[in-house]
């Protein structure tokens, strides 16, 4: 997924700063492996204790094993892989900014709110959601359980299904914590020089549509292992491998819902703005993507015509971010913050509604009990759910824009945030690395 | 798989039609998706009653489980993932055709001709070929019966093992499905504008032979997992891994062969013709895919020495039928139809004479009896195979060549099929999409 | 892997030789495949009799099973995957060649240097180290065998673990072997023409860095897959699935430390000499291999601590061995011997020291018997145990050393192995291939 990023990126930005958003996309990755190695997972995960008595855990924050392998402290989680796949959601919820700030912003500033994303900012909204005693997934009101109803028919639910925060791939955890820092970055920093001048209309292309589209493939191929890979023990039983393959065809659905519907909006725009539409790679990629950033956190437990549904509305949802961001003159190079932080959005609040024992299946039943069984007793569990879904969502909100803000102000008035505009003019490229993409000894020397 | 035919044929194609085949190939995926969920999986696989009776079963199309996801109708398969392979083949059919049509069809025409192989044409013969009653794999004559044998060395074969159509992994179902689609709408579209005129020699050069390259190794990757996939329980048993891993050592070793023939052949023929010899880049990959596509249909149960033949021979084929092709006057920009339908077809035709229990073993065994167990009795089972392959051939080109003719000579009646000449000349990628490949403000902005 | 090096090499070399390294990278697969499966994998592994007595193994070399795929001689190792996997080590220690020698070797020589170490050169240095009866996997000399130890706390050790060659993923086995041929191809072959030349400083870039990249993203998932896939039972119980996971992470974090270390040396030094820093994707990118070069020695039994240490020295390693090639002036255009040779010889001696059971672990324990279990009894196994390692590296090194002298200066001697000073400023695409990786026609025709 880091690589589809880079790639992404790279096609996107001008020819003189591809070095530079290489760089960053790779550094990124070494920089956050050795931080969430020494401090993030620990923060993330190191609360449980041995013995598994929730009462005193630390609800906000883990504390233990810092410098220490995954301790296979949750049943069914083999330690090794676990961190890893915790690594790579922490990575990508920092690269997501490099996107949203490309072309202007200081490597040593990039350096340092990557540690602090990485180590800090999101290992604890990973503690809140994920770990078994964060306060957002084992919420203590005990009266929020949902009672237990049987069918007489084929299926059998779970019972006393606790309410939980739901987001099983990170729709909220990772997009909106990397899509929302983006937004406060780049806003912040303010946009590329000439950007939103009228004498520079179309000035700011990338370079490269085949770049881009290799990183949209690599992402699209992370998107399947995210979405499939949170069931996180895919070499065990068969019921698990199921539920992996679920994820795919969900993931593979909304993208493709999303890609077509973006496509199609802005066909139609455009037609009827110019006269003429523009059938636009770019929407079918973009689209895709906030579909699929959509249907994450529902992707496990979602019917497939819903999944088709949730990630049509993520994909709309980002083409209207993305004009306000327009209006507002923000700029994001890459349209990271549409495409995540609106995609997700969308899939915290829509996957409750939508998802098995769900608000619109649960509310049927309750309103025509005769169709059902007689069982069935339910204190509104499925408000509750969605209800807590947007607490978590505005948890995570609140959390991420304070410390984003801190941080990016506080580089700011250290004069660290941004590059002087001769240098964004002339590239990062030659300026900082010393390196050029395409040097042009390479093809004539 | 996908990405890979994106970017062989990106990097095939001229720079400014570079974003219109990314598109294409991109908007198949999607739109394919979106089909194969809503009608074409059921038409391959919505017939299999649950109570398993075969005696009722639909032989020639399925017509249930539309909009639903894959029913485990058949042991050990699980749905979502048989649906995703599924999913990838059907487009992999439908993308080919994209190759073949390059630079010179309208956007329209290519939606329409997809959504009709993907949703109807292709999971017909998927129906035929590969679901447990479609009338190809499972024909009726009960005497086709394989009488058993038995060895008192270390083997022990399957006994009254049915007269099958043999294609393991869509030599015929998927490759000659889609070359013979892409065929057809090359020949009667016609050949870009000025392709076999003499002045224009040397003009239709692709433009990045990495991007070919790149596309090369993608497709590698996906016929490993296509060929292997076919193995479809890989989580399951130890059994299955070992016939995943030697349908990847086939694969690996027929493309070699294949590459390295069609290399050597085109060295001497260059060598003879002209003095001094080509050592091909484009022939070394499309040999190995020629080769890969040959091979497919007996992967799981070919010996490797017998793999490096099939290969061979699909990549001399492949020369052959692109020999042809160019005589004719037929553009096919990507060679598309010659690897696809070339190598198919040997695949088709070679696999019950070289396989396991195929012709050249058993009728060894019946003309030498002595040297085998007295137990062995065949009624020419090993000809029946081959003969039921011919036919399963036949019915597969007569099926997808009328249906396609049908389809592409309407669009060409209709004046949908063909962009203008003016478009050809002056690139898709500005007219209909209003993006440029690689801006040149991108570049020096 | 493969691929890997396909792009790094392609994007390092100048635009005119692009099509010619892909080429040498596609064709040595294709040909070490063959080769590999017709004799490189018996000289490897055919030795051991089915009854499994080892007495009358060969040790130098394996002399059964030629053309014949991986018989299951081994319990817990599939055949056929087993095979793929020491086919993909086969023709990487062979490749790595190609990019020492990149942009002035002859392609026939090429083909004759990348058979025999395929076949022969690489596949006895296996038998020796990985075989079970190779003589540096099991020496005979049995009282280095290790006395058991028993902890009264939670561990338990392996109980008499002989003595035995300690590469796990091939730091030695593949990286020294590949990184030394290698280097006496380019010494015996010469610097490119003018490279070291005060005039024509700057005169040698890559073409793009974009390709560069691609290529050591590739890398990065092929290194996770060789590091990993060493342990071969991926499928298997759970115990091995914690390993491969074990080793994914001891990988990453080992190249994530060397690409950082190699970063900030690189800032350090030319700050220090010039006054103002480069900040290089070059270096971030060449450390991160070295390091991972450096780790797959013992990434199944490192803890992560020494890991980044391994990682890290590996990194400083290499760029001490880039600096004493660049003052020889030996042109090693992808600085392939320092990242492979350099690396794996810190792999392969670094590893006993730091590794579980290791010298560190063991001396400390020896030396400070009161904290540990009374039970513990070592002859000094830790340091035969790194002397061995030593015996076995001096072995690569002279076996490697010994017969790619003599085939290269027999090349020299017989005029075939570099091309002549004009093609080479003239470039091999046109001149031997026929076919230039960017035709200006492909983007103005």
């Amino acid at each position: 997924m880091q690589f589809g990023f880079a790639f992404l990126e790279a096609g996107s930005v001008r020819a003189m700063n591809t070095v530079n958003i290489l760089w960053k996309n790779l550094a990124d990755f070494f920089i956050g492996t050795i931080v969430f190695w020494a401090v993030g997972f620990a923060f993330a995960f190191g609360d449980l204790p041995q013995e598994s008595s929730y009462t005193n855990a630390n609800r906000f924050i883990g504390l233990k094993y810092f410098f220490d392998f995954a301790n296979p402290t949750e049943p069914d989680r083999s330690g090794f892989a676990f961190w890893i796949f915790m690594l790579s959601m922490a990575v990508n919820a920092a690269t997501i900014v490099s996107g949203s700030v490309a072309e202007r912003s200081q490597i040593s500033a990039y350096i340092i709110y990557t540690t602090l994303i990485t180590g800090f900012i999101f290992p604890v909204i990973v503690h809140w959601s994920w770990s078994e005693t964060g306060w957002l997934r084992s919420p203590k009101i005990s009266n929020f359980y949902r009672h237990d109803y049987l069918q007489n028919g084929t299926f059998f639910y779970n019972q006393n299904e606790p309410v939980r925060f739901i987001d099983f791939a990170g729709s909220g955890v990772v997009h909106i914590t990397g899509g929302l820092a983006g937004l406060i970055g780049t806003w912040i920093m303010g946009p590329r020089h000439g950007r939103f001048g009228e004498e520079n209309k179309g000035m700011f292309f990338g370079h490269s549509v085949p770049l881009i589209n290799l990183g949209f493939c690599f992402l699209l191929i992370g998107f399947l292992c995210f979405n499939g890979g949170s069931e996180l023990a895919i070499v065990g039983a068969g019921e698990h491998g199921t539920i992996v393959a679920k994820c795919f065809m969900n993931t593979i659905i909304a993208g493709s819902a999303g890609g077509v519907v973006a496509l199609t909006v802005n066909y139609g725009s455009t037609r009827m703005r110019r006269g003429y539409a523009d059938i636009s790679l770019y929407y079918l990629m973009n689209g895709a993507l906030a579909g699929m950033v959509a249907v994450a956190a529902g992707s496990n437990n979602l019917e497939q015509g819903w999944a088709l549904f949730i990630g049509s509305f993520g994909a709309l949802f980002m083409m209207f971010c993305k004009n306000i961001l327009e209006r507002l003159e923000i700029d994001d190079p890459l349209t990271a913050s549409p495409i995540h932080l609106g995609g997700g959005l969308v899939g915290i609040l829509l996957t409750p509604v939508f998802k098995k024992d769900g608000l619109i299946e649960l509310d049927y039943i309750r309103r025509f009990p005769s169709r059902n069984s007689s069982d069935f007793q339910c204190d509104y569990f499925e408000w509750k759910v969605l209800g807590w879904n947007v607490v978590g969502m505005l948890a995570i909100v609140a959390w991420t824009s304070a410390l984003c803000s801190v941080v990016f102000c506080c580089l700011k008035k250290l004069k660290m945030l941004r590059i002087p505009a001769s240098a964004e003019k002339y590239g990062l490229d030659r300026l900082k690395h010393g390196e050029e993409a395409y040097p042009l000894d390479g093809y004539f020397g």
